[in-house]
């Protein structure tokens, strides 16, 4: 039987809502008596290498809970991608502690990473329970009706855009949101849940799923921009040309903007700002703006669903739940039952471990530049209650006097 | 004695709560049995120009009230930046339409075309009440202890900067946040509302008030990572070299980077970019990210100061009552009168029209970088009720068993 050691560690980028799961095992795990000690690793899989621990036995509950409501990964998180060598040092570390539970919180590499690790402890004959639980704002984990952190940051993407497209409307233009996801294009698709209005933006929306060819989105601005004398555009930061090629890439080199080699093409603003060169020189409007979203869609402080929270909580809970009494390693994911309802479930790490979801063929709208009802329905519930709305004057005009 | 005819516009920037002054004007002037119509023009004082107008006379008290939780100009802007023959066209259509009372919702630009109208129709001796109501992100209207949509404003800006702290200090490096206004930097020193404990960022703020210089700039950051492993830092899109050349000219230069001199250098995340490349090529640092909060921090829907919407209707209703009874015309002016209450006064629009307010030296840390506790006070109570707040797990480490 495993020992009543628990360790728990947050990895990838934070979300709104990752603390909510850390909390979730910390609380859980208190239910069961041969519980004795709850550590937390300090950033991630480079803590646990490091014997960098926290003792979360010692947290007050109260205190867990403010946790759980502030966003960004408490215990701290790291870009490092274990091999098997690395995990053996992990797996070092868990023994010389006597580890009997071991928990990730993390996207598709932490998964990766608790598949190896649960890998080494089976051949070691060494008694570990390894769960890994979801979370990934880009919500491309397979087998999961979606992952936590997604609904929150998919919450601020529609409420930036609901925003933009009425600053848009005061000042009629042409605006470009970049937004994060460089394989699945499900957070950029979020920005269509805040329209309201037939023509209302974003009118375009650019995803990865799609190849991005520079003239034809030149003449979608363009149609948009006639039709309704503005254009408010969503675009993923993974645009990318049918070689698989990065759109800011490609409009770097055609305007010889890159000569040093040393301009960085993401996590930066250089993609809205290069496509907003091109519609201005190209298309000759004159007010054209462009953000890039960055940090802020994933770590905005009090932007958040409170669906996401809950179910962030919930798969913390389940994995202890399934440690506990179950008689397998795995990965929790969230199963939708009903409109709107879920259930988790246990999946092996070999079904989701190093997989990549991207958005399904239904979702996506047949021009390629605008999502289904069917993506509607599914995003709707997720971001949860009190999402804020937005009104228009109604039309009565008055006639002239002067006749001009 | 003037006309029973309402013209209100709104002009400049959006802000969050500029529909609550304008939804102020509309309802309040119900309560004036003569007030036969209240029309809006239609993107500021070029709608009046081409005679544009919503006849809000016909508007349900009820859409009113939605219209003005909704954030964004409701009867949209303009950037035109009218002179005397503008101004002139202005009162030949408020003469054609019998306009009374003209209503302008806007920044210092606006108040300057209320100036110029007002004096037309004295001149003209045409009976026109005349009233600019005081609408601005930047602050930077003289005369006022703070102007609406400012309060605004500053909460997305303090609560980004909270998310952003967060995020680095899970994924330690250093994050740039580029912020809006050009002269005055209150929007910019709101970030310091963001810091909770001593450790948190940001820990740099640069001002448009204070000379930048880059040497001791990359001196400074060096120091802060040097101290906490991380930097977090806030600049405003003004900075300045001591002969007020913008930062982002200078940078953009150095780096030979604007061969065909087409980059735009503001209203984009070029300054981001450009000090993000600085700091990664000088200070050798790896994890640099920059962010430019652009339009998200005027216009996000869903991030309101509950004060800023009260005192944004307030100043709208002022207005109505200053018109009506009063015998000047003026600009309505917030006056701090406890800790924290407001009342409401009317200045002599020479007193505000085309002057620039920037912040206060009591304001700014003899440092330059950072805000005074003068300044938290001042700004703290405009955020509103239901800031959100950061939590932190209690330090309870973990003794090492394998002695690395």
């Amino acid at each position: 039987m495993a020992s009543g050691k628990i360790l728990v560690a947050q990895g990838g980028g934070p979300t709104a809502v990752i603390n909510q799961s850390l909390v979730g095992v910390a609380l859980e795990a208190r239910r069961f008596a041969h519980i004795g000690h709850i550590y937390g690793a300090h950033h991630g899989v480079r803590g646990i290498i490091d014997e960098d621990f926290a003792d979360l036995t010692q947290e007050t509950s109260h205190n867990l809970e403010l946790v759980a409501n502030t966003p960004s990964s408490a215990l701290g998180s790291t870009r490092d991608k274990p091999d098997e060598a690395y995990c053996r040092e992990i797996f070092k570390v868990l023994q010389a502690h006597k580890i009997g539970h071991f928990f990730y919180i993390g996207g598709n590499d932490s998964s990766d990473t608790v598949r190896i690790v649960s890998q080494q402890a089976r051949a070691a004959n060494y008694p570990l329970r390894s769960i890994h639980i979801p979370k990934t704002i880009d919500n491309d984990l397979v087998g999961n009706d979606h992952t936590p952190g997604f609904p929150s940051a998919a919450r601020f993407v529609a409420q930036a855009f609901a925003g933009a497209n009425l600053d848009n409307a005061a000042l009629p233009g042409v605006y470009v949101g970049v937004v994060m996801g460089r394989h699945a294009g499900f957070l950029t698709a979020a920005s269509a849940l805040g329209k309201k209005f037939p023509d209302d933006g974003p009118h375009l929306i650019y995803l990865p799923e799609r190849t991005f060819v520079i003239a034809q989105f030149l003449a979608d601005v363009k149609s948009t921009y006639e039709r309704y004398g503005r254009c408010v555009i969503a675009v993923s930061e993974g645009i990318h040309d049918a070689s698989g090629t990065p759109i800011a890439a490609l409009l770097a080199k055609e305007m010889e903007h890159d000569a040093h080699g040393n301009v960085q093409l993401s996590g930066n603003g250089a993609l809205a700002d290069l496509l907003c060169e091109e519609i201005k020189s190209k298309l000759k409007i004159k007010r054209v703006r462009g953000d890039t979203f960055g940090y802020l869609q994933r770590s905005f402080i009090g932007c958040v669903s409170d669906v996401d929270q809950r179910e962030a909580r919930e798969v913390g809970e389940k994995a202890v739940q399934f440690a506990m009494w179950g008689q397998h390693d795995g990965s929790v994911a969230i199963k939708r039952t009903g409109f709107y309802s879920v259930d988790y479930e246990l999946l092996p790490l070999d079904a989701v471990a190093g997989k990549t979801r991207v958005m399904e063929d239904e979702f996506i709208a047949p021009s390629g530049t605008d999502v289904t009802d069917a993506f509607r329905m599914y995003l709707r519930p997720l971001l949860g209650s009190g999402m804020p709305d937005a009104f228009r004057l109604r039309h009565h005009p008055v006639d002239r006097v002067l006749n001009k």
